[in-house]
């Protein structure tokens, strides 16, 4: 942490700033430069609230020096960490899996449906939501306990893994028992309770970045569930609120090699709420896989126009297959693979 | 809402559109153009899904034309929401309230000292956190029930109101048994679980916005709580993700009006978390209230340089004494009034 | 400038960042942490390029620490800056100066009614263009030098001093001829050629933010024109892009009570572009003078619904002169005043 | 147009409002729907400016519908248009072109290394600035003319087209008697004079996006080079203005396939811009690619730690090299190709 002081700021000032950082049990490093003096403080700053010494007189700012977080981070854990999902869907590997499904389990038919066009198609999950965090409080809601026994008989026709939603605390159990990987949504992103819930549990974690959350404070908060115990948390770019506007959302890809290099947790793409539209997912797809991608969650629906939810940004089932053959192609081309789910 | 189709599009694709939008339940209007078709529809769009008709061939976009929300909307209710958090404060008539306080209870000797403070500047309520959500899970997280009874014991002495927050579903019968008005966080403004939680509890709600809400996804989803019967709820402008880097957060204080002319709802602004520092307190809730607020939330710390939490945005209590006797003239300005709190 | 090693680099590293710091003429500090190192960099940090750095091996990255302008900076003169666009209309003092008329000059009738009817409401210049930036290539361009005499008129008659904007190098001779304060508009903020022209000609400059612009890259490239020697700078702000869609910018007031902290120079608010909708500017305007704003330049049109350009944002006469009213009281209440313009 | 009217609006308003688009010459139609009435506008909405509706008493807001771009649209042009800056340098047909080389042009050996650095690699043009937009007034500025000479130099021993900035009117016929191909910079993506200027000169314009713009307001100004005549203009992506912070700016590739949906006009990708930091460059080249990019723009230097500008975001001549390499591939397996240089 680097104090920068006032340029007028006074000695003693630059003395009190130094008593407070002793007080912390840190140690000063006073530097007088031409313009201004500035205070380094040697020691774990993430402890300390950054903010009391900004409230010191004649401090102009505090710059962090540390990245705020520690498990998620690279210098802890060289290797990639690689979360398993089930035989056929393993992230942070050589190959790069494709999850995908519909945004509702809607009905048995409805997802059985979606279930072997996904296995079909060649992905190597199910996605499907029972508990829907809607932004319409009128709108359907999912079909709750019900949907996960859906998304069970799925599997165990398919055998495709499955990712579903947890909602809030009290669900995770439920979720945890029936899903394969649990999904923190975006707008449950800084839900801390919710992120200690799913660390307790066993179950691999889904994560997507809030919209409105830095790389730094990303991180951070996944360590809301790797404290709790849980190591396996796959994180998500799903695109974030900018003013663009031909887009629901600005996906931004730049966080695929970053996260690599800052972590060693896994990194999958949303390209479909990352974008919220149909006719971009394809090439996003290939754009997320080209940058490096561990993993596609994908919205693909039957029957798009019929949709309950979301159906402007779910694909086709022809779409998905498609899409598939070309990825394989756009995998090899950087040295990944995207290997047969059967 | 309005269907706008391709240039290129068929007759057919506009029968099509034609089709589904009587499917749905609603009455279509087709308007041939210069350029271009759209198919008006008529009825409440709010039923349904647009990404159904987004994803009809042919189908360039869908707009929206009516407001998302409807028991939050001015339309629905003619005449300001009154809050009365005691009869002290109260948000939404002539008078501003000023709601004041540390982010978080630290000790018995803080938030007492604290309380004392606010009550000897003209604060109206006491806010202070006993749950606190952190975005570093290491930090201090709050002290939970006990704070809250803290909390309690300061109104017993100084007969201010509280206002603290809750942060998950199962924590709001603890936290409506002792407040006086439960605050959500701006990290959980999408945790619909929680919005219904306190729509089914009796207390008043401090409803912060979402820093990457739009005034359409913010009042919809007010609603959450609206339509479990809890009418009771203040709007709070805290600041939104941009840019810039001057301050933590960029306060929009477009939205007093503009959520004036769109909601009956009383509105409050946080220029604490609203800037993140300060030295830019007293400036800006001073523009908060000639723009047109009901209140104003603002962290005051009995001493900023020791604070647990959020030091760096925390005033002095002289530093409230001070600017409440300011905010008496401004509000006076624009024919509003701060009523004096004994 | 700090260069924050990676928690791995390594001694040889390090020496290398030392070598590179002494090569730039400038002097080093090492200071080795309990996670990592760090290299203080001693000197005006403002001459060289820190990519530089940034790309030595083991480098992290590079944290500036100096702010990047010097001539707008509030250390290098104390007192205020007062800018003097005409007797009647100083910025930077204790009165707060009305800049008000239409968007476009459209007619010798339409300005010499704007002028009349700016200086009956108590405003203190009057504001218009002649060369117009529409983003619509198509669109009415203004009426060129036409409209900078018709400008001319308006101040004989009225004696309202005139703002008006200039696009491009080779016009601004022929607007300082005419004009008394030279406008820069958003979108040629980061047009250097421009800035440095307005930089040699004598008249003040009226210099908004380009809405995409932090405060640093703004104070900066207001030493564009400082530097050629136009000390009258009037630093705006006319709101910037966000993800925010109830108004056509987000109108960021904090901005005013940081740009005086930081800098000497006056600054203005226009709550008409600011915001984008005549229904918000009252609102706005008061509390930009409550925010300490020094003058604001408002969209005024005797006819809004006629207008040329903009006129969702104008005001109409009447509405300015009973704005002018209440923004006396606030001014009043911030120990501020609004001069009489006659 | 959609004229939404308020809930309440009576009919004489919505008389009104008939009666201003009939003064127009536009057609109106109106559709009294269950909660409020619309006049739909018929006619091209372009040529009016939408202000003046919305200041008509009882209008809420009005809604384009029309995108607010002619030339540049898909819809007037069916084929792809294919700019062509030299026989190896075709933009917007099968083959990817890669444009790299220094931020500036810095010297002749620089330069030149540069040229046959980009030969070297595998590049079809070469960039480097002999005006440059520095945001620093007081930093390097370019070698001006001079610099050209060397570009051109440059270009007659390795048959290199050249790709360099022009920055203002005055500029203009000078760059293009030595360029192939005139480039627009962000920071003058809305300086409309320095548009018609490149519009009227017959080079091709590489012509980037305002980190600030919308995709509509992108289209739209880049018909003021159009409506010039010169029918070459190139679009680029570079990266825009948000809350990220881990990039300089958020390179947003989904305007690659939404650009190609809406627009005739080539769409190259500049990953250094985007970014800003060398080690993103390569990933983001790929992505950019697989995205449906039709080019790249690269920042190399011979020395990136000597760079006198950009160096934290220009990769090492090896590095460009390995890239190409790589590139192939990926445009291979999306049916793409990057063509031999030589």
């Amino acid at each position: 942490m680097i104090v920068v002081m006032k340029a007028d700021a006074g000695e003693q000032q630059v003395r009190h700033v130094v008593e407070i950082v002793q007080e912390m049990g840190l140690k000063d490093h006073v530097i007088v430069g031409t313009d201004l003096t500035v205070v380094a403080v040697i020691g774990d700053e993430r402890k300390i609230d950054q903010g009391t010494l900004e409230q010191a007189p004649g401090v102009d700012r505090v710059v962090p020096i540390l990245h705020p977080y520690k498990m998620a981070a690279r210098e802890s854990k060289k290797e990639p960490t690689q979360v398993r999902i089930s035989d056929a869907c393993v992230l942070g590997g050589n190959a790069v899996a494709v999850i995908a499904g519909p945004c509702s389990v809607e009905s048995e038919k409805q997802i059985m449906d979606s279930a072997r066009q996904v296995k079909a198609a060649g992905g190597h999950a199910l996605r499907g939501g029972a508990f829907k965090p809607r932004t319409n409080p009128y709108a359907f809601q999912g079909l709750g306990e019900e949907g996960l026994k859906l998304l069970a008989a799925a599997r165990d026709e398919t055998g495709l893994a499955i990712v579903t939603e947890a909602l809030t605390p009290s669900e995770v159990d439920l979720v945890s028992e029936y899903a394969d990987c649990i999904q923190i949504g975006t707008r449950n992103s800084q839900n801390y309770k919710l992120l200690e819930a799913v660390g307790k549990q066993p179950k691999p974690v889904l994560y997507k970045r809030g919209m409105w959350m830095t790389l730094d404070e990303y991180l951070q908060a996944s360590e809301y569930i790797l404290a709790q115990g849980n190591a396996n948390v796959i994180l998500c770019e799903r695109g974030i609120r900018t003013f663009e506007d031909h887009t629901r959302n600005t996906l931004s890809l730049s966080v695929v090699p970053e996260l690599h290099q800052r972590s060693h947790l896994p990194i999958v793409v949303d390209p479909s709420h990352g974008t919220g539209y149909a006719r971009l997912v394809a090439d996003m797809s290939r754009a997320a896989v080209a940058a490096g991608a561990d993993g596609l969650a994908i919205e693909m629906h039957p029957d798009p126009e019929h949709a309950m939810t979301d159906g402007a940004q779910s694909i086709t089932p022809q779409g998905l297959a498609d899409l598939i053959v070309t990825l394989k192609r756009v995998a090899q081309a950087v040295d990944r693979v995207i290997d047969s789910n059967g």
